[in-house]
């Protein structure tokens, strides 16, 4: 059924498949009046962009994205803001070996038996290309949420084996692992050469961090912050695992270290006084920062001979040509960041009814 | 806004707070013909039971579902199955030092700021003892999976420090913390009784299990089936972590190890090899056993003095009285289990129909 | 599938057939702070009760409403509102002539093929009982409104050829057809009086007419002030048309005569100067007050014998036994006010957030 | 907030103004397997496409439409359908006149209160230019009903006082005003003349019949196929009422003339003798003809003055200058067949499966 949109108030629906004509998003719901241009768009998108290093592939995306609708003058009008980024580089012809086969690590079965039917150039919806509609779509959230003083920013914190031990926000953008952590970037593109060599590839996790956040934000029970962000980020094809603040090591904590107390700050604002909670409690905002970490496993599509079935369920060896990236995560990082941003700006504009002063206020009675 | 509502065909809606007259769920698309009674569903929910050991409080929660529509003859008939379960346990007489203190660890301060208003009686929405009306409906959403051959079951992997090594089956019912593990239970069992007198609490990971899974469920985007159950098991209130398969281990993997082939098995079915992706390829269901793995926080309401401020920002201590399990984890099992369920048969039925036997005909099951 | 909810940020969801235990309504999205307790919301519910006059059934319907969720010491809390209405008459002796026999102008037959199953007593979820949740809910709605301003008011417009020509809104609540015009219900109680000797039954219009209205409510395009409003009064069972002021009369209209052109009032707020559009244009309202009409057909349960056929598809004789009311137009009455009020509560809410000065409001930011 | 979606399985998202680069829309949930080129959807567009006759506006909107992704060889791959129109028409020269100036019968004040900022050229989204997105979407909702037997066809039935008296199905598309009556076709001509010489327009109504109809779609409570169907009319632009079957005719019937009695027919089928209720019982369909129509108001865009007022408030004269069409109605028809056959191959889907041969072993077609 339906399954290509996100969000409740500010709402994405992406579209297109990496060899049709293009693929795009729209996002309806944003409010009237946000600066917006296809200039503000574009770097958001570059950063995703392939060819950046040696570690992601050279195909030729321009990846300009287009605003087709919704905005007036430079600004938003609250119509749906539709995106479109043409697909330029269409050659199907090395498609041959895998077009009956099903890829190892790839959703080939899965769409086979769900729809009796599949485009099996590149991976169809499946194809890291959808991200580029949610990338566009995120620039646009991003946006929204710097009007309110809200920053969201991800960076990858390990590749494989190597993970950062250091934080510098200025060396994000400097290597193209955007690690940063200028040396530790330095041990991952020696691993990741290794795993060239052997045909392999690697996965890693990406950190992704809000600043400026709003307490209040989030719904108390099926719709909290953190189970929204969870839906999110694991959205992302390559995703295995999402965790918020402490994650995984509050299995091994105890009440006392885990907790996060709350303290007056010298404005006389409420504050948590650690994090361990990632800026979530209960599924709401707290205030404290945003913090969420996500698994991103490694390139399924390898050089080497592979054992899988046709669609005849005949076993045969697959050899995935072409050219692939020996990581995601690089690549995934403006993902991760344009979903987070997506649901922030949708948690943020649900927010505003929650309190009836507050609605009140909003409609001056 | 609206947040308490789940799912798009199988759609589970709860009400309810721990100190109101009753807690409650409505689910609503369930399909005709059924078999459905409250004997049925009431198993599920004494499993969530409080008092069932030492480590779960004692409180008198007598949890007896009652099926108010949606039944006829024993059978459902596809109108929407409101579930009522009342509230037995109500003396308010120990909140009044809790009333205008935030709880650390708790959803207080975000519920102040967002409502401006809040019930402190017992966490209200917040408190685990919605989770008793996602049980009663994960019930539902088990029984009819189970008329397809699809078996959830979800178990203690690991409290505080100490993890199971075997896997029995039987075993996860016959101790009081469900694991399936006798040795390692009665070694967290020590575990918790030195958290007791310490005046603190543990965490731990649960993880569930679904066999006899379909090929072919969930949707390729935003929809993902690994995605709506990140949702689904991150809304249960103390969760922080949740992967699918091998999860945040496939950061450190590569490739070659991480792939999941295939093969044809002995009734020429084609079946993933291995199962390092836990069921789930691209968001679809590829017919392995679906793994899941969750981290659930230490009790934040230990007995042992914390700091924190009041609604007015004056920085006190907060002493939480009151019986309060060492750990949340064992009553929690259910509660994963049944989210898990409720995603499972909604994605079942987004590819189906209103009847049980249109269903089954679809699916040739 | 799921189909028992409506609104996107103020949502109801109703549960419940005439011969379960209860019925119910769960409203979610009600901003905290509203003033809510259940003496607020039974004289809604009184309006809509049977054997308040000759023309509506003697059933014992007691019609209590409970409040089981969702309110805090008198006031809304922002969580679900579950309201819950016991059924009482359960009586099921005289069904054993219909449970086989799909009465005309009954949903017996769509529900036989639908679910392949059926609670034959009562009409279950298609019957009028279903209602009475609806008007919990919507009591919810116009208490909410009024905080704002806006006043929803129904009447009886006509009833069989008997149509009102004049309007004191003191008369609505005095006759037991909820006329305007005491005259004319006159006339309306001897036609019914005429239908019932001839074992017959008549339909009717309402008006509904909200006054205080804020402009600007309702979004451009599907969801447009007028199209929610149709889906919600449509939905109501015997309901076969709706019309949004001048209706189906602009059909023979021009446009110089159709238009309502715009003028500023003593205060310097600009008014439309007539209302022909019913206070909508382009699915915004504009701030007139907004009128709405729709036609309930004639009770379809009458006492003459009719031509049916069985489940089995045996051509025979059907006579509806029991108390049926000769009109269903006075009962449906605020069951139309309820769906308006809940549709404009809804679009209240959603209207906050649509310019980023008004978020920005709300936020302080 | 975000309103530019309809459907919950066949969905259907449009976006684009009158003024911008393009417009467009996005199906998801469509099932794989379904014949679609341009070609198909092209001839849809065509009715719709201005300057057909006389009395539609001669601006050269070439209207084509182009798949942008979800189909592959010529067949849908259940993944979204991105349809895309260019605007090739956007000389913005002469909106001077209007862009501050409140043109009555438009939704220009609603938009200014609700967005603070507004495209005025040529309406944005509220423009009849956004339909055209419509019956894209709803050309692919034809095409896949088509595959069921199920047929939808929509006509003129009215223009201004001429109705028509005989139906010729044939006729429909002879005349530019697609009525099925030669003479009434003539005579509504002669009318609409007459209009345009005064500098004012007309309405009408819509008729739409649905033939091959499965008797059991559509959902008991608020998903009334009726309700849907009244939702997805009434939100077109110009139209001010909407009924089902003999519609507010039975406010003045009885219950014994209005209800529709079953019989068997010849092939054992149960089958409704008489057809009031327009092929709808209680919000399911009972298998007879669906008949549905609805009253389009006179195009409010006259070329004589009219009295409105500025942003500001004060009070002006307005003339629409350009080409406007006397008569929306004729242009229109084509969008309440595709609004109509949006919300039926949503309720057929909303009880069966991803893939269309699932579909026909459900339902048996």
């Amino acid at each position: 059924m339906a399954g290509s949109s996100i969000g409740r108030i500010f709402k994405v629906t992406t579209w297109g498949e990496s060899h049709g004509r293009a693929i795009g998003a729209v996002v309806d719901g944003c409010p009237a009046g946000l600066p917006l241009t296809e200039e503000d768009i574009q770097p958001y998108l570059d950063r995703r962009k392939p060819g950046q290093s040696r570690y992601t592939t050279k195909r030729n995306e321009s990846d300009r994205v287009q605003i087709m609708s919704g905005t007036f003058e430079g600004r938003t009008t609250g119509t749906p803001i539709s995106l479109l980024i043409m697909n330029s580089d269409q050659h199907s012809a090395d498609y041959s070996n895998i077009m009956d086969r099903y890829r190892p690590g790839h959703a080939d079965f899965g769409f086979d038996v769900k729809y009796g039917f599949r485009d099996y150039r590149g991976g169809g919806r499946s194809s890291g290309r959808e991200t580029a509609a949610r990338v566009a779509a995120g620039a646009v959230a991003s946006l929204l949420l710097q009007q309110f003083g809200i920053h969201v920013t991800a960076y990858t914190k390990s590749i494989g084996p190597v993970e950062i031990s250091s934080f510098d926000r200025e060396e994000i953008q400097k290597n193209p692992l955007y690690m940063p952590d200028a040396v530790a970037a330095e041990k991952a593109a020696a691993w990741l050469e290794k795993c060239m060599t052997e045909k392999n590839s690697s996965g890693g996790v990406i950190e992704c961090v809000a600043t400026g956040m709003i307490p209040g934000l989030g719904d108390p029970v099926f719709d909290k912050l953190d189970a929204d962000l969870a839906q999110a980020v694991m959205s992302i094809g390559a995703v295995k695992g999402v965790e918020i603040g402490d994650g995984f090591r509050v299995a091994a904590s105890s009440g006392k270290d885990n907790n996060d107390g709350f303290h007056t700050d010298e404005n006389g604002q409420i504050r948590p006084t650690t994090n361990h909670g990632g800026g979530i409690l209960g599924g709401i905002s707290d205030g404290a920062d945003l913090i969420l970490r996500c698994a991103v496993k490694p390139t399924p599509s390898i050089a080497q001979p592979q054992k899988t079935v046709t669609r005849d369920g005949e076993e045969v060896e697959i050899e995935i040509r072409g050219r692939h990236d020996p990581v995601i995560v690089p690549r995934a990082v403006v993902v991760v960041e344009s979903m987070t941003a997506i649901v922030l700006a949708d948690a943020l504009l649900a927010g505003t009814t929650a309190n009836l002063d507050q609605i009140r206020r909003a409609w001056n009675r």
